[in-house]
């Protein structure tokens, strides 16, 4: 077994500390890499709180992971020592079930096992994910990642950059398209970044004015402070897609409105209350509510591809490990540009 | 002006009542046809009783409107003496916005004018609907109907019909999909018709298991109760679409529960209470929840000229006017098979 270093929750009501665990050995088809770098995620602090219920402790966060190779098994054939790999969301999955077979292992219907807070494949194995000094994955489930890019940077393409990249490509967003990007944080940067790229007029609608410089130096064309009614009135039913990333309460059929005929709002933060839909919000206008989670392996590795070949990155405040605290406290008010990654050499 | 003979509500606590009002002579491009059957729809009920707000009193409902034309005005092309006739819920809009330049006058941006509860395109002047014995109406806005069909089953066609047929054809529902119908009543057992008709496989889902025999006789190939937790489990993640025709509160996350990756939920009821919706129910699976609302001119046209075709129009209660509150209370009990259509000679 594989003595491994991290910080983890030992129940949801502790703070992150020093645990040591054993990872598996390096089996045939198993990849094991040194993690350098791991992204915070906004659900890393809703997991260890257990805000989504079901929480498996003790829990190791993290599932924005690069780093560099140290073993391959012996059938490995995309990995050799010392290359850079990736791992996002998932570890494993049935790779029987349909969605599997079409690369959507997010949607597998036997139940994926997800980075950290769930099971190996056996049901019954935890998971630990990538605030920790090194991680073991089967090769299918590991990402290559371009030499081209800021590695730190990368880290959060991994579930920020998947997040924003699958729905605005599953609904084909590009050319002649006006879209909004609710919520200027992690996940929202990345949509805007990805939206300017795919050739699309992109607005940021935000709840305060503050980040209007920012999301123009991020490429948006447009910005609307959604609580200024006379801005709002003046983009109303004129946005082909809605990229919603806001985790906390908000009324969507607001948003809806905003949607020409026809429109597509896709949610892809979690708040924990049900959001409330009128009737009327989606019927006039045959307008859609649609979610969307992470992205499949081959499409995670077709975002990175696209982003080492069009230098997209996150942009980044790395931190050590002993400041996670501080840095959930600062995600918590919205208070970092754009996503903490911690600098693992710091465990 | 026309003398015209109707029913109408005086006030949302008064019944429907005979009331005598003038309609517009007819002007170069209208036609006027004498009603000979009008359908009656839950929304008439909803709307008199003022439960959706802003109802414009006296109110003439009805919006299933099929007859024959009497007079035309010197410019009018497409009817003349003696043509059966229908108009179904919009009498007029705007013409000059996008959407009504793409046929979607349903979703005119400038407000579309309801054929009752309404006002017309000066928006002063109201509208009435077709519990009456004679409409005038701008050519553009009446349908031809087939002489081949039972005239009183076709009045439902005018809104039951197309709100079902518009949704299931602009998400392209045909041979290879699974779809399911929510709600065995005036719009469930058309969107059954029409869902057979493209060559969908159909099941029912119904909150009792006395439709069943109905359901399989209008042409579905499977039922299921839905407060059977064993037959709602055999059916999980299996529906590529589900149209959902309730205007009663139901808990939504159930049916999106049933709906496979990537499938489509579309409610064309319009219950008075907002739905929740929890984030999961459509981020797991790339769900979406989308609303439709009646369809556009040619859609309509289009709609009716299949029914001929393919011999479809709805089953009925042939009513007399005397006897609509009987049928509200009724409709309302979900005891019709499946439209109440009334008679208007009995005027």
């Amino acid at each position: 077994m594989i003595q491994t270093k991290a910080y983890a929750a030992q129940t949801k009501e502790t703070d992150l500390a020093p645990w040591t665990f054993e990872r598996r050995e390096v089996g045939p088809h198993d990849v094991q890499f040194d993690i350098l770098f791991c992204g915070v995620c906004h659900s890393d602090l809703h997991q260890i709180k257990d805000e989504w219920g079901g929480s498996i402790f003790p829990m190791v966060p993290g599932h924005e992971i690069v780093g560099r190779v140290v073993k391959v098994g012996d059938h490995v054939k995309k990995f050799k020592v010392g290359d850079l790999a990736g791992t996002g969301c998932l570890v494993d999955s049935c790779r029987v079930c349909d969605n599997c077979k079409d690369g959507l292992e997010q949607y597998c219907t036997n139940g994926h096992s997800q980075t950290y807070n769930g099971y190996e494949q056996d049901h019954q194995t935890p998971t630990y994910g990538g605030y920790s000094n090194t991680i073991v994955v089967h090769e299918d489930f590991v990402l290559r990642i371009s030499d081209k890019l800021d590695l730190a940077s990368v880290a959060p393409l991994l579930c920020a950059g998947i997040t924003t990249y699958s729905p605005l490509r599953h609904w084909n967003i590009g050319k002649g398209h006006k879209i909004a990007v609710v919520g200027l944080g992690g996940l929202g940067h990345m949509g805007v970044k990805f939206g300017v790229a795919f050739g699309a007029e992109v607005t940021v609608l935000s709840t305060s004015g503050k980040k209007e410089e920012d999301a123009k130096k991020l490429g948006a064309h447009h910005f609307v402070v959604t609580s200024d009614p006379e801005q709002m009135k003046a983009v109303a039913g004129t946005f082909d897609f809605i990229l919603d990333t806001v985790s906390a309460e908000h009324d969507l059929n607001v948003y809806l409105g905003l949607l020409k005929t026809n429109g597509t709002h896709v949610c892809v933060g979690v708040p924990t209350k049900p959001a409330e839909i009128a009737a009327f919000s989606i019927i006039g206008g045959r307008k859609s509510l649609a979610g969307s989670m992470i992205g499949g392996l081959p499409e995670t590795q077709e975002m990175l591809d696209f982003c080492a070949e069009h230098n997209i990155v996150s942009d980044i405040e790395l931190i050590d490990m002993k400041d996670i605290h501080t840095a959930y406290d600062r995600m918590l008010k919205g208070d970092v540009r754009y996503r903490f990654v911690i600098d693992m050499a710091t465990l």
